[in-house]
């Protein structure tokens, strides 16, 4: 049997994990793939460190030289960062070598530069791990789907946020309180700016919003609002309408047929499959023309579960090495256009601290229609000679809606707009 | 760009949503393929039937003539049954044309013959349509986990019984008014023995216990247990313990290293991801070494759904064709052999109607004690002089369990054992 000579960018949690399997499953691999594979070079930052699994011998601190390495056939890029990973891979390309790489913020940031290369140098580009870790949801995208047409892709696509509001849902927690168990467990990280403000699903979103749409989507290209602002106030009003909040990457066609792309907090349904998402999981819901509603359910990360989808990307690259041939390529021929936020449509949550006195909802009504933003339920629980009103609309432009929130908070009946919520998931 | 030539056998209610893709979808399907795809011969039983999106000069009611064209390169198999389809997905691998096909019944009953016809012409054979319709799940376990190992499958692959059991569940009805229901609503058929009694979802475990443990499985090979038995009082009772009764196919393997695959309704706790699969979608959800827990979730059957799976797998078998080469064969190196029913171990509710006297709970919790099962708690709720016993459980054998039951029954104290249910799940 032929032996295919791999070699890893970066030993941390991810590669460590990919060393370790890889000489657990040496014979199912090999099998599998047509083909022994063999580590060969691990490129690491500092070379003392002791690592399980990965003899020290293995080790190097010049990455260059594993993607310059003639005997090299494939490579794993797993050190993350943009450079110097990008050079790196660009040159491992450029060598005829096949990458698989889990390196979603490179990939949202430039994938097209990186995709340009495999498809010039006739080599596999693969990237599972880098959308939802261990859950196969890019290879569906990918090949499963090839003969139908994604409508809209739903994905709860970050472990730490959704374990934070899953805690404010089910035990009332406050968002820090939540954050704090999260960073105390390891879910969080001491600066959690990336996982709250909803940058890392952002770098997820665009790059399933470049498969399901065959065009290319960048991280800029991204609308993008985090959960620091959710109060408990929120989440209990979520469950009095039997709802929950969850922050979603959604990407879906606009009316003009424009790809919309946004990562926001937003109210789904108890009865939707996101729903039950609970924890540090992640799911991706996704509609598609022909095929209807799935969803794909699983661990978003860990250095386990992601170095499963590593190994079988891996194998899918070692294959095509043995037999010939490459995957199925970037797929860009729609080069749609991405839709302003302010032409996204959706619908809305409001909730408005008002003076409970006659006319208040009229003059409330008054301001919603002139705006063409029309109202599916309200809802007014009355405390003294103040009230809250809680509006939900039916389905609205973002700019419709803005300027109406605007002209709310200007009416002397409202003494405030306490919050502004998306509803998302057809009910 | 060169031109593949498609022969498909049946044209019902997958069949034409195919030949309508096929046309809709054109230019989409040549660009990924890397060739244009031409339905030019369908075999039907009526060639007087008028059909929807194909010419009537490309029928024939001589489907042997279809797979002996020299000029077909690819055939879909959508006429179901076992023979003759078995004859002609034969004869078409042998003519060195890949197939695609979503006969579930006959990959169950006979797979192995035609894997084995597939690897010596070299051609591929894929059937993502044949499980679970829609959702892409064969894929995923052939390619993308190829580096882990499967350690169970729950699904919930049979959209009628779903259907059924979540009406039973949401609304309290009766089993028999609940199947009623589906049928006029055209989930269930005239006969509704396939789906209920659960021999449809045993032709899905059996490939599904196949590709996840890499042996050879049938459909005698699945034990089978119906949801005709489950009442409104089981349901109630679920209900009361937070948990929701689901027909599922599951796949495991033993202590012994043995293949455990079997179709029975059995109580998931409320949380499980399975708990939120509701009305007629379908599930599977798959436990991994290194990946963890997973869910696909979607529509297991209707035209349109289970067209998008046949072409997914279409424009997979025609990429080969144009590059050269075949996706991944048929796996059985592991050969593992089928536990008997009885080493299947799990956790059970056995619900006893036992006089309201002293002395019961004892003389009951010595026949599970005799026999070595565990309980795990006991909950007694009594009405005059009779009271109702609700055992849970730990892991037992099912050869324990059904020990004990019968003991039980001869009891004095108790008057009938009212139901033996399946717990699945971790909790
Ligand atoms: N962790 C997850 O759960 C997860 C999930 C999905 C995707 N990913 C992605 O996987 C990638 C790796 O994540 P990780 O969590 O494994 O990161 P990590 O634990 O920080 O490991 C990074 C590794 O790269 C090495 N490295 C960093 N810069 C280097 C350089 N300039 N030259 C040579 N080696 C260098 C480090 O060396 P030292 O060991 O010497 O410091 C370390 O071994 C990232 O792109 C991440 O986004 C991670
Ligand atoms: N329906 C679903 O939702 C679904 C989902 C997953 C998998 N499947 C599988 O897909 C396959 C097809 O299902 P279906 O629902 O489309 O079946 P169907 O509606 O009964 O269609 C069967 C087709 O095959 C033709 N046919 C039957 N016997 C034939 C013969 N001996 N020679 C030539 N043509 C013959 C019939 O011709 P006429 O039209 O002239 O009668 C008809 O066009 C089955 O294996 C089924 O298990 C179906």
């Amino acid at each position: 049997m032929k032996t295919l000579k791999v070699g890893m960018l970066g030993a941390g949690t991810v590669g460590s994990q990919i060393a370790r399997l890889l000489l657990d499953n040496k014979a199912d691999l090999a099998s599998r793939a047509g083909a022994e594979l063999e580590l060969v070079k691990v490129a690491v930052k500092n070379i003392k460190t002791k690592r399980n699994s990965i003899a020290s011998t293995l080790l190097t601190d010049d990455a260059t030289s594993v993607v310059n390495d003639p005997d090299i056939d494939l490579i794993i890029e797993v050190m993350g960062g943009i450079s110097p990973a990008k050079e790196l891979i660009l040159a491992a390309l450029k060598n005829g070598k096949s990458v698989v790489t889990a390196n979603k913020a490179l990939l949202a940031k430039d994938g097209a530069t990186l995709y340009e290369a495999a498809a010039k140098a006739n080599v596999d580009l693969y990237y599972e791990a880098a959308v939802a870790g261990a859950i196969p949801i890019l290879r569906p995208l990918r090949e499963s789907l090839v003969g139908d047409h994604v409508i809209r892709i739903m994905g709860i696509v970050n472990g730490t946020t959704n374990y934070i509001l899953t805690k404010m849902d089910e035990e009332g927690t406050a968002f820090k309180d939540a954050l704090k168990q999260a960073q105390d467990l390891g879910f969080a990280e001491a600066d959690p700016t990336a996982d709250v403000e909803g940058i890392d699903a952002a770098d997820k979103a665009a790059i399933l919003a470049g498969l399901a749409f065959h065009s290319r989507v960048t991280d800029k290209d991204v609308y993008r609002e985090g959960i620091s602002k959710i109060t408990a106030a929120d989440v209990k009003v979520a469950k009095a309408m039997e709802m929950v909040i969850k922050l979603l990457a959604i990407t879906e066609l606009t009316d003009a047929g424009e790809i919309s792309v946004r990562v926001h907090p937003a109210l789904i349904s108890r009865n939707h499959p996101l729903a039950a998402v609970r924890e540090s999981f992640n799911a991706v819901f996704v509609e598609a023309k022909s095929a209807g509603q799935m969803m794909f359910y699983g661990r978003g990360a860990g250095g386990e579960p992601t170095a499963s989808a590593v190994l079988g990307d891996l194998v899918a690259v070692a294959r095509h090495r043995v037999s010939g041939g490459v995957g199925p390529k970037e797929s860009d021929y729609a080069s749609l256009s991405i839709a302003a936020i302010g032409a996204t449509k959706t619908r809305y949550l409001i909730r408005l601290n008002v003076a409970d006195k006659p006319g208040v909802l009229e003059s409330v009504a008054h301001v919603f229609a002139a705006h063409s933003v029309s109202i599916q339920t309200v809802r007014q629980s009355g405390a003294g000679d103040k009230a809250e009103l809680i509006v939900m609309t039916h389905h609205s432009s973002e700019s419709a809606l803005s300027a109406t929130v605007k002209d709310l908070s200007k009416l002397s009946a409202v003494s405030d707009v306490a919050s502004v919520l998306r509803v998302e998931g057809a009910i």
